[in-house]
This record gives structure tokens, sequence and C-alpha cells, in this order.
């Protein structure tokens, strides 16, 4: 795996961040992308969102079994969207505000500053939005993400 | 990054797959998780839908312009959902049909038989769920998506 390019935010520390890019729509950031990879942005600014495939690039290890922020019981990591996971990958949806050469403005920015970039995707509403998803141990609590913060937990 | 698991399809070809998984609502496949791995999948159930992240394992070589299966005209590779990125990453969306010990069994496969697995993530409406995305180039044509077929342009 490549790094194509890094995401800077805010957020220098794992503690007190939010904990998905819904709990972050007000915080801006920028994605880089290194000069090799600049030309696949192309027609990018058409769209509104895109995934944003990151490496979680403080996690040590990987645990099967997690205790999410949103709730104080075991999951399985893949039941969740924990940072320790088995392959360190992240996924998250920015709103791009705009593109300057090889500059991705965005809003929703729920990662570390300096976060190592794998891929970029956009978000196509037709492919993405799935209607009526059964939303398991989150149905109830997934409004509070807006609230809720991280911790130290996955240091 | 290590292989978690291998998706199990009736696409022993790229040619004539569906492009998304909106194109094949109705393509069953399963998900085997590698025994290392089983325990990560507690509380899944719960869930209608996950991303799955895995492998282009067939891509040989990248591209920053494409000609992706639903235009003929160039775009930059992060602008498409094309197989042939910087990083060889796949981001499908799955409905969760069943999960018997370490097999999920899904519908909606656009991937390749015994295509390697890196990650499951839950679909959490919430998190995921974009309302008046701008679908770029896309926009006019995503609803296509449903008929199109690959075809040898990315082997």
């Amino acid at each position: 795996m490549k790094i194509i390019g890094k995401i800077y935010s805010q957020f220098k520390k794992i503690e007190n961040m939010p904990i998905q890019s819904i709990g972050a729509k007000d915080n801006k950031g920028y994605i880089e992308i290194f000069p090799d990879f600049v030309d696949g942005l192309k027609d990018l600014d058409g769209f509104s969102h895109i995934y944003a495939i990151y490496k979680f690039h403080k996690n040590r290890k990987f645990s099967l079994i997690v205790k999410p922020f949103l709730d104080n019981k075991e999951k399985g990591v893949f039941a969740t969207r924990a940072p320790r996971r088995p392959n360190p990958i992240g996924l998250s949806i920015f709103r791009i505000n705009k593109i300057i050469k090889n500059k991705i403005y965005v809003s929703g920015v729920d990662v570390l500053d300096e976060t190592p970039l794998l891929d970029i995707k956009p978000y196509v509403s037709k492919f993405d939005r799935i209607n009526n998803a059964k939303n398991g141990w989150l149905e109830k609590i997934m409004y509070k993400s807006k609230k809720f913060k991280s911790d130290k937990r996955f240091i």
C-alpha cells in the first residue's frame, strides 16, 4: 500500500475527537494529495462528498472484541467502526468545500492530523445511500454520536 | 495488510460483471472469515448492510486517468470507482442475509470470486446515508448502472 497524501485536521491527539464525521460537520480540514497522484483528482470537483480511506496510523495492535465509544458493552470489532481492527483501515465521508490544485478542502473531518491517505472515492447516492438499513446495536444510540467524543481507550 | 477472509461470488472473470452492488441486488454470495478473526463477527447480525473493503486482486497496475465503464470520456481515477487505483482497494455495500459461524451470506455481490477481504464495517444510516449529495459526472447516468456490465478495459 502506498500513502497517496495526508489529511490535515485540528486534532493532534486521539482523546476528545468526534467519533464519526456526523459529529464533526463543522470541523474543517484539508487533504493534500502528493504530486505523483494529483492528476487523479480530475472531475472530482463535481461531487459534494467523498469516501476517504486512510490508515489508523496511531494504532499498534488489534482486538476482535472492543468496547466502542458509543456503548459500554463489548462488541465484535466488525460490528463497530472502532480503530483497533485487524487491518488499520479507516473510512470517513467528507464534504468537499473546494479543490485547489492538490488540496481538497473538506468538512466533517473526524481524523487525526497528518492521517495517511490510501484512497479517495466519490460518494454516489445511487450506490451508497441505503434506505431502511437496520443498524443493530447502534439503532437506538446512533443519534447520540453528534455529542460523543473519543477517549483514551484505543491508544 | 492481512487478508482476513475471502468473498465468494458467481463471477470467475472480470468481463460482464455488474459494476456496482446496486446492479447486483440479486447476486448472492458469501464471505468466509478466516478462523483467526471470527470472534470479531459478534453483534454483526443486527445490521442489514455492511461495507466490505477488499483487494482488487487482479489489478496489476494503476492509471490516474481512466475511462470508467459508465462513460466514454476520461476521468480522474479518484472521481470514479474504477479498480485501477494507486492502492487496489475496493469498497462495496452488501446486504446481509444470514450469518452462520464464519460465513456471512450476502446479496449485492459485485466482486470476483475469491476476492481477498481486508475489513468489514457496519453500514450505519446516521453516518453513511447522505442527503442531497451532488454526483458529478455520474449525476445523470448513475441510473444506468443497473444495466451496465464491465468489459475488459481494466484487465
